[in-house]
């Protein structure tokens, strides 16, 4: 949740001309997006959501995920496409921030999981990495094996502060991840945080995913992997292999997932689970004074990454 | 700014039920309303703020508020009016809390004011003031002279810390009040919280007036005077008396303003400085624990009030 950006009256008039979209009759602030600011704007033609990009968002990575959102949408994957003004751009500034207007999508996240939603989270997923195959941009992921140690270090003096024993677990963690991580399992466009608060449902059916600032080119069984991690262990931390199960076979009844690419799940998980114990320990130890927004609690994902240390076999996921 | 209780779908499938508003597509927390959880929510049929209050709202003053927006709204005054569900009832319980539909108004509130603001707001103040004379229920200003002692002793200790001498000159402002305060000035339903995020506008026209959770009975000119500290200040705390005059004017326009009433005026605005700098004084040194709130500054309203301790007539407001 966060507000960070307050557009003036005026600018925002100024900026909604460039547009085709008609007369601005409301634009509040919303509690999405942790990243940017977000205002739902409704004209007296429709709803569009309002980004601007904050400086967590490197400007320079905009045009891919913009382009992206529209390449996607336009090979009917249900998420928002960016409106282009009327001199064909979709990223324009404003307040001094890059911004852009997207377009709404109906939907709600789903507060309480149920394997239902794990199972059209799988399809879903698949679908976008197919329809991802062909598009022409890349961007390296930055926070894939190479930026965990790094990550590491910058909260190694007091990681133990956080839970005693803590900085050996992650410096053998990352010893065994540097030494296992494949290097040959099918790559693609990833959208690489799909937690629940980015996928919208109708009922039980998913009507859109959104918040595509994390996509990057990776293994497409890292992106299913970061899922699994987000989607299929209860509030408790506790692992529920029913959701799993719906998860990953939704997932390959839309894609070929190879045997190499089963085989090296137990891994991946463990390489997903670490990278969001490592940044949100970041975040929880380096929470900038009078800060407005809540860090997550890291030791979530420490208990997540050692369910999959203890795995032995890709069936306990719930594989056939 | 602020999305304090996060609804299950479950449950507003069923809150929204009770109602007759059709299917929810979208229902988003938004950044309005400090008191409260609010949220924007979508039907198939219209746009609504869904309403949980949160503790600071007393649960026996809501029906007050309830109907009090309904009775203005019927009378013509442009302000959010609560839907009533199948069964007959405004206020309902949701997560918990009480919590009502409110009808969704169109505009956005001006962030820069110009006169022309302070003109629409000064006549829709006497408008509501108007409107309110034949509501029938009452609730006594609970921020009124006899609470500012209380509220002053509990930040007095620390009040210093503040701003060095602030306990001895709020201690004589309060003697000074008590000594001074009118009696017998015409009363009425207040809003006592008109402030520009409360009021929305479309272009240069006023088209909505909220957030009644203030509301109160009290002398009319205190409500004015509320007004005239939150619109007629500029951002260096500068007085700005063609605005003030813009206010005034409009205001006198639509109301018969009485002599005892002009005459009183700088010492109202003095208790509506006073009582604005006690709240905030009092939260700015009891922030709880966690809190994701930033308080207003106090000192914003030390000005003012040392402002209004400097006029001698109520010729300086720029009234005629």
């Amino acid at each position: 949740m966060a507000v960070y950006t307050e557009v003036l009256d005026e600018d925002l008039e100024i900026f909604v001309d460039a547009y085709d979209i008609g007369r601005v009759l409301s634009c509040k602030g919303i509690a999405e997006g942790v990243e940017n600011t977000n205002y739902l704007m409704q004209t007296d033609r429709a709803q569009y959501i309002l980004t601007l990009y904050e400086k967590r968002v490197a400007s320079e990575d905009l045009p891919f995920f913009l382009n992206l959102m529209e390449y996607l949408a336009e090979a009917g994957i249900p998420c928002p496409t960016p409106l282009h003004g009327r001199d064909g751009d979709a990223l324009r500034t404003l307040c001094g921030r890059p911004a852009a207007i997207i377009t709404f999508l109906h939907g709600m996240w789903p507060k309480r999981i149920n394997a239902v939603h794990c199972s059209e989270v799988g399809a879903a997923l698949a679908r976008f990495h197919d329809a991802g195959a062909a598009f022409g941009m890349e961007r390296p992921n930055a926070l894939s094996l190479a930026a965990w140690r790094p990550l590491f270090e910058a909260s190694q003096v007091r990681a133990d502060d956080v839970r005693p024993g803590l900085t050996d677990l992650i410096a053998a963690e990352l010893d065994y991840l540097e030494a296992h991580w494949p290097t040959d399992l099918p790559q693609g466009v990833c959208h690489a945080d799909l937690f629940p608060d980015n996928v919208f449902f109708l009922g039980e059916e998913l009507s859109g995913l959104i918040d595509f600032y994390f996509a990057c080119n990776d293994f497409l069984v890292y992106d299913l992997a970061i899922c699994l991690n987000a989607w299929c262990f209860e509030r408790d931390n506790s692992f529920n292999v029913t959701k799993a199960r719906r998860m990953l076979s939704a997932y390959r009844r839309e894609r070929d997932v190879s045997d190499a690419e089963i085989s090296a799940l137990p891994t991946i998980a463990r390489g997903a689970a670490l990278r969001f114990l490592l940044t949100r320990l970041y975040d929880w130890l380096h929470q900038p004074e009078g800060a407005f927004v809540k860090p997550k609690d890291p030791l979530e994902y420490l208990t997540i990454l050692q369910f999959h240390q203890g795995v032995s076999t890709p069936g306990e996921y719930g594989l056939d």
